[in-house]
């Protein structure tokens, strides 16, 4: 029990360090850059109010437990904005060299829980993984437009560039919320 | 569906608020104190990894959701820290009134059932709320820990007082981790 409960605690001390990965993506009130520890907490909460919303119906609670646990890895790879520059190619490799180095901390049974969890989710293709990246998606957006714009006016994005880069990825797995979104975004570019 | 979603974005947008109450209590490295909101995602972290450590029985995702709300009031009430002088006579009233204020922005049906969860929490009488409570009180000593002190030292806390104040609200629904945690208290108010 106890080697047990030291490997737990162990995971839970280095998954502090999250709260020390900044993203490109601002707070709501413009003022700082929002840490991956932070938005993993404000995701978890988009799932538990927005999951009626889902195209295809999902298992809440896992969702949230994916949202939880699906931005550890970036302690070792760092987070890797979708607007600032080419993607790093060797960034998979990172991601899940990163997962086992994190999740292996934990005891046997919860390294290959959280493993598989994290791997669900990275490969977007159960309806539960498909709407917690859906959330990690439409999120990034309404702090922009709380904050005036954040990463789009930072990266100089374009409507046309977001509609090719993001739409998408909400559409397919949480068209509602998309369909409330698309005419936010396009008043913000037709400012 | 427009006005019940209008409903919760506005919800969701205030919580981004959380992310700017400052606790007492400071991340792991000591670098800053830490806010309200990657606290909230440590905790539910903690929930989702430790459930197994209650004295009675939790349903772990109903604890983890509990996490998620229970430090949304101090939006508008502030953060109490447990050491920093007298407690404020009327903050629970503040923080009913928080409550009602913030889980009233979502739509009737989700505003009941968030504001049970978070009274419920408040209460502390069910197991699930218990051990909430619990994780809550166990995971600021592992902070102070792992950054040499940190509010121990900041209010000139003593062991007698920690002993006093903290160790029986761990204990009473979470004793492995209490187990755990004693020595490791020890050890440090002996150094």
């Amino acid at each position: 029990m106890s080697d047990r409960l030291d490997r737990q605690m162990a995971f839970l001390s280095e998954a502090d360090r999250l709260k020390g990965v900044l993203r490109a993506s601002r707070i709501g009130d413009g003022t700082r850059r929002e840490n991956s520890a932070e938005h993993s907490w404000h995701l978890a909460l988009y799932a538990l109010i927005l999951s009626e919303h889902a195209e295809t119906e999902v298992d809440r609670d896992r969702v949230i437990r994916m949202l939880l646990i699906h931005d550890l890895v970036e302690i070792d790879a760092g987070d890797a904005p979708i607007f600032a520059g080419a993607p790093d190619p060797g960034l998979a490799e990172k991601e899940e060299a990163a997962a086992k180095r994190i999740f292996g901390l934990l005891p046997p049974d919860q390294a290959e829980e959280a493993l598989a969890l994290w791997l669900e989710f990275e490969a977007a293709e159960s309806a539960d993984a498909r709407f917690a990246k859906s959330l990690d998606r439409f999120q990034p957006p309404n702090q922009n437009l709380a904050n005036g714009g954040g990463t789009w006016v930072e990266y100089g994005v374009t409507h046309a560039l977001f509609l090719e880069k993001v739409a998408p990825k909400i559409n397919r797995a949480a068209p509602a919320l998309w369909d409330w979104l698309a005419p936010r975004v396009a008043a913000f570019f037709a400012r």
